[in-house]
């Protein structure tokens, strides 16, 4: 799947990733009004906006990008229904062509980690059916357990080319809490930044491991040390935009083969219209307004790679 | 909901939870045998076995123990109609009054831990009306992306008075990958339990905090440290019996109250009926086999702390 996210990237020249986790606050009244309409103030109702505007965002924009990011948190926050909706958006995007990395941030010790990968990436056996229930392309992984943690995971890679992508420095404010503490000298998210590049020489596609890291737009010093320690390892990279990453500050996340990154934005492509640049598209056309700021996005990076 | 619990370990003089973690190879055949006869080998017939055989085992034991521990992995690997036995059985063991620890896992940055905080421990709003998705009493936590995304759920128990249980060193082999490296001389796991003690000071029941700790009971020692550390933090410890702990391993888990720990048992409870000892109850009888494997950890550690 590594090698079908790349040639995705080199298709469009885009190698950036559209942040799926619509809030409810996102959807223009309209979408939410029609829903309501239709279900009520309920779960359901609730789910179906969410799943009208994520449609809306994936037509009018995946003819530019190679992949979404879907965050189950924001799906699984409305229960059932709110699962079915993630599940009908990871089934829409992979029929649009796009590679679907399920931002799950799943790991747990290893009989519970072959659960979460067989239901996530591969498949479960009842009796002599087989079936693969969520089927994202990649996850993201937690690895806070370790090795055994890890390992069924990536072994569930190996059996369906699937990928990973391993917290390794997160995006947020708080992450040097424990991610930067230094052991023996060099801080933790290094050492984990080693496991991910020694994990991942088992499931090598063409160029690219299929076992990659996620590293924030938040912290660019950091992004190009990690850059070295797993050269082989793609990128994954939240916190460009609303978060407040810039293009400028990501050129170091890329090898000099112009690969080995993808950008993540959310909140900034999904919620474009409510931005003041934007909003002379208006409400309505909030889907033409996510297009606009994908456009956008693309051309601050390639310009910063072309730049470097 | 820990003075509930705290209640409810008193009343049941029963320190422990029982892990309701199926897997397919655990179920007696003649209960899937039933449930692809209405379902096919469907994800839906799987999760009808499921759902049937733990029914069975609370019906059969919910009398004597405080707390159940669903492992959410061993359902959502079944994806949607997985999470419906999920769902389904937190709402029966709540109506048995157990106290439910959803074991999720989750933790993410700030506004999306919100989220899984909302969906699993508090309620979501919806137009004008608000829904409680999951609803379970507790929910395990990963630290790895720090205060941050911890916070988020800490607010929700402050407001719904649920609980968390937050990953300081888990009971698997690799654990000690990053867990045991030394910071400043000190185990990265003794920084993270003092930062549950931290987190746990916002939220106190009466005489123990609403914010516990994961302590594997595969890891005695440990537990000794980090229950000085962590005074007034319950902690849940995973790893008795088929993982390989034994009640006189833990006495030190507990506090000189007696309280302070709750000993998770999955495998050895649930498929008891599989084990030479429990043979005689038979397939049919599994249920009454997991009851006695249950008096029998019960008189364990009870014996243990009797004895310490």
């Amino acid at each position: 799947m590594i090698n079908k996210l790349i040639l995705n990237i080199k298709k469009t020249k885009a190698p950036i990733v559209v942040g799926l986790d619509p809030m409810l606050s996102y959807i223009p009244e309209h979408i939410k009004a029609e829903a309501f309409a239709e279900f009520g103030e309920t779960l359901e109702g609730a789910c179906e906006a969410i799943w009208q505007f994520n449609k809306e965002i994936v037509d009018k924009t995946y003819d530019l990008i190679p992949a979404v990011k879907p965050q189950i948190a924001m799906y699984e926050q409305f229960g059932l229904p709110g699962l079915m909706a993630f599940k009908k958006t990871v089934d829409y995007c992979k029929e649009k062509d796009l590679v679907v990395i399920g931002d799950v941030k799943r790991g747990d010790i290893g009989s519970t980690s072959s659960a979460y990968a067989a239901g996530h990436l591969g498949r479960v056996q009842v009796g002599s059916q087989s079936y693969a229930p969520f089927d994202e392309d990649f996850v993201t992984v937690n690895p806070y357990l370790g090795s055994d943690g890890v390992n069924p995971f990536v072994k569930v890679c190996e059996e369906e080319k699937k990928g990973l992508f391993i917290l390794v420095k997160t995006s947020n404010p708080s992450s040097g809490e424990f991610q930067d503490r230094l052991i023996d000298g060099r801080p933790l998210y290094e050492l984990v930044g080693e496991k991910v590049a020694e994990w991942g020489l088992s499931c090598m596609g063409e160029d690219y491991s299929y076992i990659g890291a996620v590293v924030g737009a938040t912290y660019p010093a950091m992004g190009k040390v990690l850059r070295k320690i797993m050269p082989k390892s793609y990128i994954l990279v939240p916190g460009y935009g609303a978060q407040g990453g810039k293009g400028a500050d990501l050129v170091h996340f890329f090898n000099e083969d112009g690969l080995g990154a993808i950008v993540n934005s959310s909140r900034g492509i999904i919620a474009a219209y409510k931005q003041e640049k934007y909003g002379k598209f208006g409400d309505e056309n909030f889907g033409e307004a996510s297009r606009a700021a994908v456009e956008d996005m693309i051309a601050d990076i390639r310009g910063a790679l072309e730049n470097r």
